[in-house]
């Protein structure tokens, strides 16, 4: 057992629940990057981590286990009970980065394909012995790995897509989430099915009875199949994404939706609204849910108020209104409806992403969806 | 019509959509307390409102309609609406003030009875018309009046309870809240379900599963009774409130519980957590949902600190924590939930009150309620 000494500030953080301990806190010993580490205090024991290129990523505030592989699995376990506890199965996020102290690691469930993402050095060099143990603790028969995401090269570390476990070639998988089927290819341009908005979808299925459902940046369709799960006369789906709108039709399919009750467009969502006003044309109930438009355009916060003018404009009874962008805070997301909306408005609810995206002290959920009645 | 001018900062206010308008922002009129007005600037009509001893208290921003009965009657009819949307029926909140656009009033529906209440002059002057309007919009038989909250003196308001429609003596009703069933007696000292915290309690139902679940403040068991809904091998119940522990023991008959299941505690909820720690027993899950200790005690934030901190020392896997104190922001309640608990937790979802409370510009949602993996 390797045991590193941590000074003042290191203290001081670990204390405050911190999750990565950096360098200049701990004592200078050769440590290989992702070797387990014990940091202690004046032999006093403060938690068990990795070594990492900046220091000690923390995994557990309890001393190390006898050994990494048992470290990895004991918090693997830790998650899965979470989840089995909230009832999610089938599909769901089995670790959520530093909220399930699991920090540079995220790992979505697919039916019998886990997917992992690293985003940490440490990570990458320990990924074959997590896919092991991911598929130990889930079950699935196929881990791949898709460290694609654009911090990875700001952290100097370059992308990564292959098979770790199993011989499937076929990567799309049929899921059960909430009583809807979906298609996911864990392979294609964007996968996944954005887990973290189940709760809300199926919130958005109890408001849908009888509504005509605009679901604006549809991707393969939760918003509108849950409306249409709950009862939806018709729903019409807005994205510009031809690989995500041939997942959807998939998915319709699947789920027997009747070709009449759909209207699939395949446009830019504020030309689609333009258009619809022009029109006169109006929905029951309309969901806006973009990509993060904050993190990833300079005038993303304009961006969102012209697509929640838009949606008010065109919505009679019912808005739900997203943002997933991390640098839109909760208190910012309310003021860009507040500016947006005409009156009469009243905001229902605003809720956060499904519990199986935890989060921890320093750590701000990223996804805001308020629920707007008119 | 009743027109009044509204001058500068009052069209402001209007336009950032506030709903009380200030006396020195509109033009002077001899106006009733109760009277509907008319606001315009410069022919514009702006909204459309009633006089209160304050100035003018908004309820549209429409055109007013023709008579202030068909004002009341719009207003109602919307937030109904808006409650069918989302599925509630038997037991809601029809109106929550502000955030109904209905600045002064309060109305909930227990099954055939409509429990109302009045923070305002202007409000206690319609208060007959309203309880009408409430009985032809939900079909209740009996609408009483329960102005008793303590913002009335600061208004110099005295309390009111009396009967406003009907003619029934009997005030305890039965009712159905997501497949729970109630007693409510809306004449008891305290009345009511606490609504707000509907959605989070069926949340608790699906954590529950084999659990022991130990429900503080219990009140008339709320959390408890969906923790067993949801399959919970064992609740205990602890609060002081005798009132509220009869209605629990009537509660939990009428859901055909078994006596085994259940331990009633009559006693302060920090001596029980004292005593439960001593003892070295614990839960799988711990609910705790106090009064709203921070409006009411001076020494609030650090009661619920040391309340959510109790249990965490006494639960095993996941904790419900609560605070539906005004003053104590959301930001507020996580700094209180992050100082309290020990490592390791996850906090895995943070909600606020049910839809059928909302809110708009200004004001906060009171009610927050973490739940966090362990």
């Amino acid at each position: 057992m390797l045991h590193v000494e941590v000074y003042g500030d290191g203290v001081k953080a670990i204390e405050r629940g911190e999750l990565i301990i950096y360098k200049r806190w701990v004592e200078k010993k050769p440590i290989k990057l992702g070797q387990m580490v014990e940091l202690v205090s004046e032999d006093y024991v403060l938690g068990c981590g990795i070594w990492d290129r900046i220091g000690v990523r923390i995994l557990s505030f309890e001393p190390c286990p006898s050994s990494i592989d048992d470290l990895i699995e004991e918090n693997l376990m830790r998650a899965k009970k979470l989840r089995e506890r909230v009832g999610y199965w089938n599909a769901y996020r089995l670790v959520h980065g530093d909220g399930d102290l699991f920090p540079g690691l995220v790992v979505d469930i697919y039916k019998d394909i886990a997917v992992l993402q690293s985003s940490s050095a440490a990570i990458d060099v320990l990924v074959d012995k997590i896919a092991a143990k991911v598929k130990k603790v889930t079950g699935v028969d196929t881990v791949v790995e898709k460290s694609v995401q654009r911090v990875r090269s700001k952290a100097g570390l370059r992308p990564r897509e292959r098979t770790l476990i199993g011989s499937k070639k076929e990567t799309v998988v049929e899921v059960d989430v909430e009583g809807i089927k979906y298609k996911v290819d864990v392979r294609g341009r964007k996968t996944g099915l954005y887990l973290d908005q189940r709760e809300n979808r199926v919130l958005a299925q109890r408001i849908s009875k009888n509504s005509s459902f605009l679901d604006l940046f549809s991707y393969t369709g939760g918003f509108g199949l849950n409306a249409l799960h709950g009862g939806a006369k018709k729903v019409v789906f807005v994205d510009t994404d031809e690989q995500a709108l041939k997942l959807l039709r998939e998915n319709l399919k699947l789920n027997n939706i009747p070709e009449n009750k759909v209207e699939i467009v395949k446009e830019d969502a504020w030309k689609y609204l333009r258009k619809t006003m022009k029109r006169r044309r109006s929905f029951d109930v309309v969901s806006v849910d973009p990509p993060a438009l904050m993190d990833d355009l300079r005038n993303g916060y304009e961006l969102y108020r012209s697509a929640y003018a838009g949606a008010r404009a065109v919505g009679r009874n019912f808005l739900i209104l997203s943002s997933c962008s991390r640098s839109m805070s909760r208190s910012l997301f309310l003021k860009a409806i507040y500016e947006s909306l005409d009156e009469p408005y009243r905001v229902m609810e605003v809720r956060g992403s499904a519990p199986d995206h935890p989060t921890r002290v320093g750590i701000e959920d990223y996804l805001k969806t308020a629920f707007i009645g008119i």
